[in-house]
């Protein structure tokens, strides 16, 4: 049930896949130089699962008893919510970067609970064929991502407003051995490399959009599938990586930043057995809850692990320039502390204060949930410019490792560049390019977008606070009666 | 085990002490009316613990099977640390004040496992005599506040070298049967009404600070014992209150405001009983550790509850007036709750991921106990702003309850602060008075100043965080070696 | 036309007014421990003026060449504006409250302008009967406070649509000779003690409202008004001055905290030479930005003049304790002045770039100033928040002066405050009281709130400022057509 | 004496330099996709200059009475300082990048005053020299740098105390006819197409700092002289830009981020003409000073020029999705705005408030420029943050333009990016690509680093800070003698 990293390799490189990027359609999507970091990450889940001192919490004993990998486990208890969040952390402070498999535990997690109370209401089967998918999954150790993100066209009209229906993905045509679905999910971290995509809707449907409200699982070389694969200045420069032979300059080598991109559903046919909902629009909402709720809880051990590696990058920098005891350079590195543990803390509560779903499965605590997002919208772009304030302006203006091994200034460069006798010259480079890889990238964005932009989590908790309770706590107090 | 808030009363009736309250000696200090709202907060602790709905809350059993109050309980697991945090936020939110109990608690908790390693180390019996004296109090529900914090002098300089060496709280004497302490503990919660006060020193302190390092307990009417309380614009409101029958002007009239003062031990006789540590320097460090990380972790409960009745109060200020619907409005009150969920979450955290001590009892995390305590001093004061804002200007410059009586102007000022027609001018004022309260009161500085400064808490997570092994995450992702 | 301080308290002393502080009938509201501060802070204004060092900031030469107090003069220049905002922060820095002739400057500045552009679209003559009743203002150099905020009602409902239609001051009758106006005034820092209160409206009037779109100026004792004071911790605590000789202990003694309370206008009449509009409807609008553009503007000064005493304040009690050297608290003291400069410098900003009205008279900049009262609002509570900080508990859990005085106990207190052997006990107490009027006072809800809560100037500043040309510079760049 | 920016880069052309990129020499450096962005904007600033409307503000008349670009103006009152700051948010509003001549304007402004107070001190000739410098550079409208910042080498040791003595820019050699200087300064913005570059010393010398006390001027192509430029994942993208005919995903098309880099002194030869300091040691602080009070100073109207693009893109992007009514985007827009015209603010109250030197030049006041640089540190990624937040994922997770042209899947492509049927996809994604070029780049640690780093700033508030006054209008009020 634990695979190695190498046969998740070999089962994708046997997959054709119809992968763009940068405007050209990829052959062997798999040695891509902008492709294969994701893979890299991907490999590196497989891989800490199979050691031993990550045994329990990369891993997990399902229903069955046997060993998996804890991204496709269903949390059966508060203590397997917290390890996923420790889980989190572990990976992604050893990455650097997206995980990839986080989103598809998080659809797991919501569907579970969501198809059981979907057939308690209708006598549907879609729990006994979720479990069956996910059963498959778990012998095969599949990487597995979730799709939310419908791309929405204009924002101010509802998915039955929009002049093209495909806005929001949809059931264009039913089958009599599955559905036809077609639209575009976006921000689709890591779905170019996995063997299976769970679609989910990106929000709550009313009762005549039943079209749009589908749920299912497709493995990731489909029919019709296309991906487009992100483009923005880090894309360049891992573009330019083999050609130039880059290593330094690149900062995170070999996991790189966020890999993400848009997935075209262009007409995917869905066999019934892989269809998890359609048409019960009531429980869209519900779906999306539980789903949000895993998603933004976990984050927080997401980005404390992104943190670790941030604050040890700014303890670095300090330090090769000799700067690291002066009295406000350490306040600040505690400080970045701070804001990390915080953020980690409130995702570690809302795992601990988890609810059980009827399904028996559990849900980190949605309100907790929406704080441990916002914690971290707000304490990481926090942590990212104290980084640049410790860092310097050499984390962005510094020279190229290009401009290091040139035989005619590459001397010069390195003699400008020494700071302290015991530096390396190349080793405080590949500090500021990991630095650069932080603060000058889409890595904000991500903290702020990530589980949804800050609005939403506003309104959530704005739902999901009891203001009643509160006014006559305050009542009580005021002595009105 | 359990005793009623009568009981309580009626020990403190009997008992006599030396009180100055705006420089006067007070007679009966258990009905002073400055006095008498830390009674009344004192004896909510005893009146929750005896219901029903706060068993297991409120209450513990320890370790001969007896259900005490949970003030008084040893932390035996996480889960108790969980608890007490509950616990804070439940009595809290319901007195909108300080409960007084909770120094006494962590006194408690850090001086059970300190006594244990000082045996182990030198054979003494501190800890035999601490659970002795333990028993006791649980026997008879004490209320116990612990005294921390000196009044330290010249901060330059070390208890060693004041020109007054009694700025830190000192052994003068040693005799046969005990011990002659003398010095002044300031911000002393609670203190005058308390069965027993627990002393710990200030600070870690050096080997030649032995008279220093001493920690003990004293019933709070010991002979020498004197209570200076403190003075500020609230307690001007308080003292007018009796004379001009105020209710609705004070705000929170059963409890009101944190009370708090200056406690002079001028020569107070302590018997070796209950002396828990006399000139083991070395553990000086630990024993405020221990009491930090409790007092600082339980502060997130403390805040948490005071953050449901200002939210509340903001809420009811903001429907009193007819704007609860305002999109900032709400967006202002879901950020309040987005604030006191993160701070609560931060204490969870920490008393979730509490570390068994050698002698068998927990403390809550320490790195995250700092976190916890500097979540609220930031949050707090930020609630604080938010409610200001909600409320508007009528929270600090509204007429008083006189006004509305006065047979000449009251109906006209009534007429005048009329909003809704369902709205009662007096709740109205009550909210605005609730509010003052809070936001032009000793509050900010509580929430900053309680459990230490912010800057020891920084230099706390600066010496608890690990950043050679975040450096370690770095360089590997850097590719330096 | 510069008249002594003493002169202005004769006049006011023969003045007979209807006062109420906390529910009583004020006899001589002069001499009222609770009024008399305001009083002091309103000769201050005088006083400086008065003064070689100050003459051309505090004075201006009128149009007829004649020195009058700044506060009377309406603003011919940037530079005049310039010097408002330098003279705000001289006076306010001096006595450490509200001025309370800043209101009647905005108001004044407001009138000129409008009145004259009521003048140019109806023929009407409200500019000359202002500028009439400004001439008798200056000659007589009278104290004169702006009246703007109405009590409201029902804020989710328009004058018109209140249930009691006087819940914004209106006209209820016209007579041949004048108007009788009722309602009240919230919010009325100093009018207690001016000569002369000027009304204008609280929000833009609709084409319907005529009868509430009314200004004027009435006499402070004028038949029909009826001051409440304000009542809360603050004036509980100068209302036991007197009685217990109170001294160290007010923090502020001389000028107090902000001495405001609500006006009631009980049928007042109003000759028509002070009616300077009246059912202009759409002349309201501008009339409050007018006043707001001053008054936000003006603020600037006020809140750096109050930033000036509390760095001060907290440098004081850093040294007092010793630690004005530690690296953080340094730190700390440079970021509230830059906080406070910071302020102040949008309102200068607002002032050099302040506008010609058509009258000839300036306004500041109405867009910055908006912003310099959003940064007052937002930096003044950080100020708060640091100052308590540095200060510590002691700031409002100290003793009071009384208990130093005490011949039993005042020794013992004297002997423990004692930090650093130069540093008297007495003086270090007078900088807690000093703090405690800052950070636990209602000065945090006046920076918040005073020139309208923050939304206000959101909205101000979302109006003002020009999204579609800056959308354009984006297209340009963007190379969007 | 105003040129066209066609002359400027005929004369560039003409010009030959060492300039390494990426590690290559380049031989034209005039027309490599990586630099030509920098000398479009050296272009702009003459291209305006030339321009009616910006008469007065683009150029300045000089002491001979001849009209100049202001780059190269000798500030003689606060208005040509307020003028200054003016002129950069205008050039900056419309190139969304660095104007490359600010620093050069910066130098010229410190060395004018030091220079002659060097004089009158020593009788030397520095400022005759200087003079004659700068009205050659008027007479050619040089587009000049200024050049501070060394390499810097172990921070925790001086200049002289380094292992290599040249890590801190210095004379290596005294010649009849000049001197020869070696060292490396980095971050420097645009020297690359400088005409002439300006050297100042980095940080205030000591007595036995000789060597490293120096000034001149070198022309850009100078013997000696080498140009690194500097690597990031921004420049990677511009070298892929003429390969792949890139243009939408650029985002910033033509002027691009700024180009900054390190330019190597290796052995450099400067006449005695052209040196306006060497060895006078007790000077450099007072350089560095000035030159920090103009550069921090100035860097208001900067950052608000780049403040209007941003938020210009930001209300772009929201109006194209559709959510430009939406109530907490539009006070997210207001809160921009408010950020950037706060900081704005700063700066010109700073040129307002410039004080006179003995060579009777202006500088900004020095206290407000360093508030003004915290301001914009601290505002703009606050701005950054924001639009990241309106702006949503695509503006980093998007296809790129390649992508859109794709024949197979363009059209798809198309279809899903479709928002409001009157927005072009390609605009939309020209949008993302500039708030890419903003968010997610080197941007967010150019406005944190550039004018030093925000501890430089909290010091000089520090220093410059009256903090004795401000303890005397404590005392005063506190009633302390």
């Amino acid at each position: 049930m634990l695979i190695k990293p190498e046969e998740y390799l070999e089962r994708l490189k046997s997959s054709r896949r119809v992968v763009y990027v940068f405007g050209r359609r990829v052959e062997d999507f798999t040695s891509h130089p902008n492709i294969r970091p994701i893979i890299n990450s991907f490999m590196e889940t497989y891989r800490l699962a199979l050691m031993d001192k990550y045994k329990g919490i990369l891993t997990a004993v399902n229903e069955e008893g046997e060993e998996i990998n804890r991204f496709l486990h269903v949390a059966k208890s508060p203590e397997d919510l917290v390890k996923r969040v420790e889980m989190m952390r572990i990976v992604n402070s050893r990455i650097g970067t997206c995980n990839y498999r986080c989103t598809g535990h998080d659809a797991i997690n919501a569907l579970y609970p969501v198809t059981y109370e979907i057939d308690e209401k209708y006598g549907t089967e879609y729990h006994r064929r979720f479990r069956r998918f996910l059963r498959e999954a778990k012998r095969n150790d599949y990487a597995v991502t979730g799709a939310m993100t419908d791309v929405k066209g204009d924002r101010a009209r509802r998915p039955s407003e929009q002049e093209d229906p495909d806005l929001y993905l949809r059931v264009v045509e039913e089958r009599r051995n599955g559905i036809v679905v077609r639209g575009a999910k976006i921000h689709q971290s890591g779905a170019v490399a996995a063997d299976y995509i769970i679609v989910i809707p990106t929000r709550a449907m009313r009762p005549e959009e039943a079209q749009w409200s589908v749920s299912f699982a497709v493995p990731g070389d489909s029919k019709g599938l296309i991906y487009v694969h992100q483009w923005n200045s880090y894309e360049a420069k891992f573009l330019l990586r083999e050609e130039h032979g880059l290593d330094i300059d690149i900062g995170n080598l070999r996991y790189g930043i966020r890999g993400t991109g848009m997935v075209i559903f262009n007409d995917v046919f869905v066999p019934w057995d892989n269809v998890f909902m359609y048409g019960e629009t009531e429980f869209t909402g519900r779906l999306i809850e539980y789903f949000s709720a895993h998603h933004r809880g976990g984050g927080a051990g997401c980005k404390a692990g992104f943190g670790d590696v941030l604050i040890g990058a700014a303890a670095l920098a300090a330090t090769y320039e000799g700067v690291e005891k002066a009295g406000h350079i350490r306040n600040k590195l505690a400080y970045m502390s701070y804001l990390n543990e915080k953020a980690y803390s409130t995702g570690l509560a809302a795992a601990y204060k988890g609810v059980r779903t009827a399904s028996g499965s559990y849900i980190p605590d949605p309100l907790l949930s929406d704080v441990a997002k916002l914690a971290a919208a707000e304490g990481f772009p926090e942590m990212l410019k104290i980084t640049a304030d410790i860092a310097g302006g050499l984390a962005v203006t510094g020279p190229s490792e290009l401009d290091l091994r040139n035989p005619e200034v590459g001397k010069l460069v390195k003699k400008y560049l020494k700071t302290r006798a015991d530096v390396d010259v190349e080793d405080r480079l590949r500090v500021y390019r990991l630095i650069e890889n932080w603060v000058a990238s889409p890595h904000m964005v991500g903290a702020i977008q990530g589980g949804g932009p800050p609005q939403t989590q506003l309104i959530g908790i704005l739902r999901k606070t009891d203001f009643a309770r509160k006014m006559e706590l305050a009542k009580r107090i005021a002595g009105i009666e």
